[in-house]
């Protein structure tokens, strides 16, 4: 199946419906850190993921995407990044292209407006947020009224992540296990838990080497770890579900911090190696550590770059604070 | 099996022979670096390995090691390293006198001086080398006319690795099936290759934070992805000896470095966590990246500390002497 044609077993009837030139819409989407990891596909043309994962939305950190229709003599989309315009040739640009063309009509263009309140230095990535934006913006803009499970789907299509970002607090995207994807989207966790935070360590602006699609796929192909990869995820998924509901922060870092350095070990073990970690990276690994040690109740977790993400309760945000002060501190429950 | 009764199942007859006072034997033994590692023993006393590995031999960075009995008035060892006398509650007389009591009769006391030649600076384990020499000189002492086989083992029951440095060359340590480790000895490959080098990069000589034994136990105790560890080297163990038969430098050091990195990342989901990179070492590694990415034929093995070592042939050892003033490089075949 391609993603045009799963887009139209999400849509149904509401498929191919027209609105008026310059009617526009709006929304924003949360980007989330994956406290259990998304890494490997089992479809890469519908991003369908070789295991389950579970994120936390960053809140206020995250993505505001504008979508107006084009009147009829426009030769191509406008897209806008961060007050930008950006060419058509960049790769934001075609991106945000070929995922509009799984919706549009022949010949229809649109103008795509987006503000990025993650910041780019951070390590966040932005996709995951820009996509599950993008797919709501769209769903107002053509008014289709869908649900949050069909918002997290047509999301998918767009970044496998973004399928996390339609919600806000803690979020499980299920693995689903129909080859048209339908029962692939995540949903939102019932738990709230306000002394949840999550800390932005700034260890390289750099841009990664290898990207995930494609770090994704060497190491599903070339790692022998990564065969204990999706039983290992499955174990991490109930045992997090667990700690989160008993709001243990301990078992929740733990399981966080095992969990990331695992696929950072399926990684380093595909042929060529896969080594996200700079040099400042280990050092700030070693902080983590150095911290715990003292009686820090702080966790790491990283994702497919050098950055390094940390998890703690309010209770030891004035200690993480003293110790890191450039971290960029988020509470997901406000 | 206790390491006693093993050592005198090896020796038979031989054991509880006497030496008069002030006799002595000497014995250097190569320090040795694996190309496919030892991490995991099947028995702790006794020394024995989960899986095979295979070394080459340092040439001239190792150890002499003379071990003279001393006279029927003498309370205690008397251990000199490199020169200094190390009074008995410190670790390397401790470890000595540990492995002195698998021989000794009732009583009987040595002295043993021991000079590395390995740098310990250079993140090069002194203990193999130190354990086979100490083997060696002992067999010298008491006559035994061990065959390398037998000094093998003895070698083994003071250091896992040590079992590889009795010899010099490639060496393959089989793993043995036997319960008394009688089948588990080092042996040298019938393998000539006057361009083979290593290189020793200095990263750190900070004392690691957890020995390989305890490291060793851990990741076997607590890492799911070790598992697949001895199946891997099985692996690795085969690929390896062909491709040092046919002298192809870029294949060994492909194989040398997947397992390396196979390695850490058993560690890495051990529980708590065992890093033993430090920012330098990341650096190193990136560097040697780099090097090969620019076409200079090296690559890195890593043991359980920070340190780097390079693989290379002698074709590039300008290019690698340029890019690594500091590194220290070894012709194991002279």
């Amino acid at each position: 199946m391609t993603a045009r044609e799963a887009v139209r077993a999400v849509l149904g009837e509401r498929w191919g419906g027209a609105v008026d030139e310059g009617a526009a819409g709006e929304a924003y989407a949360p980007a989330n850190i994956a406290l259990v990891k998304y890494w490997g596909k089992r479809d890469e043309e519908l991003k369908l993921p070789v295991a389950g994962s579970l994120s936390v939305s960053l809140g206020d950190l995250g993505t505001r995407t504008r979508v107006r229709r084009l009147g009829a003599g426009a030769g191509e989309d406008e897209v806008t990044l961060n007050g930008r315009r950006v060419g058509g040739g960049e790769g934001f640009a075609r991106r945000v292209g070929t995922y509009l063309d799984l919706f549009r009509a022949e010949g229809e263009r649109y103008a795509v407006e987006t503000e990025n309140t993650v910041p780019t230095a951070a390590g966040l990535a932005s996709s995951a947020s820009g996509f599950a934006a993008l797919a709501m913006a769209l769903d107002k803009l053509y008014g289709w009224g869908c649900t949050a499970r069909e918002l997290s789907v047509l999301a998918r299509l767009g970044s496998g992540s973004a399928a996390r970002s339609v919600e806000e607090g803690f979020v499980e995207w299920r693995k689903g296990e129909r080859e048209d994807g339908a029962d692939s989207w995540a949903e939102r966790l019932d738990a709230e838990w306000p002394g949840f935070r999550v800390g932005a360590l700034v260890v390289s602006g750099a841009a990664k080497g290898v990207g995930s699609g494609e770090g994704m796929r060497r190491t599903a192909a070339t790692s022998d770890f990564y065969a204990l990869w999706p039983a290992r995820v499955e174990r991490d998924l109930a045992a997090m579900k667990e700690a989160i509901a008993a709001r243990d922060m301990a078992r929740v870092g733990e399981i966080a911090e095992g969990n990331a350095l695992a696929m950072h070990a399926t990684m380093a073990t595909a042929r060529p190696p896969l080594v996200y970690a700079l040099p400042e990276t280990v050092a700030a690994m070693r902080e983590v550590w150095a911290a715990r040690a003292e009686g820090v109740g702080v966790w790491l977790t990283m994702d497919a770059g050098p950055n390094v993400k940390l998890l703690f309760g309010a209770g030891d945000e004035a200690d993480v604070r003293r110790r890191w002060p450039g971290v960029r501190v988020v509470a997901p429950f406000g």
